[in-house]
């Protein structure tokens, strides 16, 4: 059994789909956190250790990955949650790909926008046009496949990606889910999963 | 043997790639071009039949797939260029990821910001820091494997999207891959390659 450490920001965003196929698939894991007042992030990225000064990263007995996308897809091939055919390979790339835009566009209006005009405008945008037009495309993948999971007939990188986005979208704009009733479904599958809902009891609570 | 029809705008940006996967690999498939006036995509755009209202999009025997980095992905595991290990595969990742970010951040001062001042504003910080930080990593990256390649002993995926990115590059900022030896070295060896060599006498000039 590999030794996995994954390090990360004490929150959700970049790094949580990859600690939740750790969990979904009964894989034990290093869950390292970095506190979100950036402090123990610049101590480590002073010591050059990280490949593009970014976090997360990956150590696989002793070797170091990065980019958040390409960790998450090393993992769910790894321990089997990236589908079972190139077909299926492909719908969970495009699941996941919409599922980064979608947290991508979160990110001005979650943290990094400051001027509250533009943060409002912003957001806005999200909530009439930007969320919606992803979320459909979503909501309309999952019904094409009668298993309620996005691929295949079992839970995947693409299921536990949505889940994600749908979990920091229900704690920061509510209002942007409720129309996607395949898509609650779905979160709420994935929260009853028995290693899922476990750990979601445990895992710190954060804004995003 | 699949049929693959590929639809993309008559530019290289988020298509090229894939075709150059095709290219390299032998693998027949239909190129269809799109004006980059945008007439065509429109019409194509009205008929309802792209997912998400974008392109590239590609069939293979009637499945319509979409996400420019899904269909890259898909196509190279389909016809053996995405590396012999899931190692290999997660490096092959995060050199595709890298080369999506030298992309995108090329986008607004390729064509996206139209406001000649802040145009020139983001093309010094790309050429001064966004470009070098990822460039310095890719070459790193590249020299930390002897074969020249960037995954395994062979031509894969990574190398065909670093050769893209660095072919616009070299039309539209030639001084910020002056720096790269090695990168540099990968450029001239995927141009030289048979088939490569052939299609880009052929293929139409492009300015991104």
């Amino acid at each position: 059994m590999p030794s996995y450490k994954l390090t990360y920001f004490d929150c959700r965003f970049y790094g949580e789909t990859t600690r939740l196929i750790f969990v979904a698939s009964g894989t034990e894991f290093e869950d390292i956190l970095l506190h979100m007042d950036h402090k123990d992030f610049y101590v480590l990225k002073s010591t050059g250790k990280l490949p593009l000064g970014q976090v997360p990263i990956l150590e696989v007995d002793g070797r170091l990955m990065c980019q958040s996308r390409a960790i998450q897809r090393y993992v769910a091939r790894e321990v089997g949650k990236y589908g079972s055919s190139n077909g299926e390979a492909a719908t969970i790339d495009e699941v996941t790909e919409t599922c980064d835009e979608l947290l991508e566009n979160a990110a001005p209006w979650l943290y990094r926008e400051q001027d509250p005009e533009k943060k409002a405008a912003i957001r806005k945008e999200y909530l009439e046009e930007k969320g919606p037009h992803r979320l459909s495309y979503l909501e309309k993948k999952l019904q094409s496949n009668p298993s309620g999971y996005f691929a295949g007939s079992s839970l995947t990188l693409a299921d536990l990606a949505v889940f994600n986005i749908l979990d920091i979208l229900n704690d920061n704009m509510p209002e942007v889910i409720t129309a996607y009733p395949s898509l609650l479904a779905l979160k709420a599958k994935v929260a009853a999963d028995e290693k899922i809902a476990k750990y979601l009891t445990t895992r710190p609570k954060t804004e995003m």
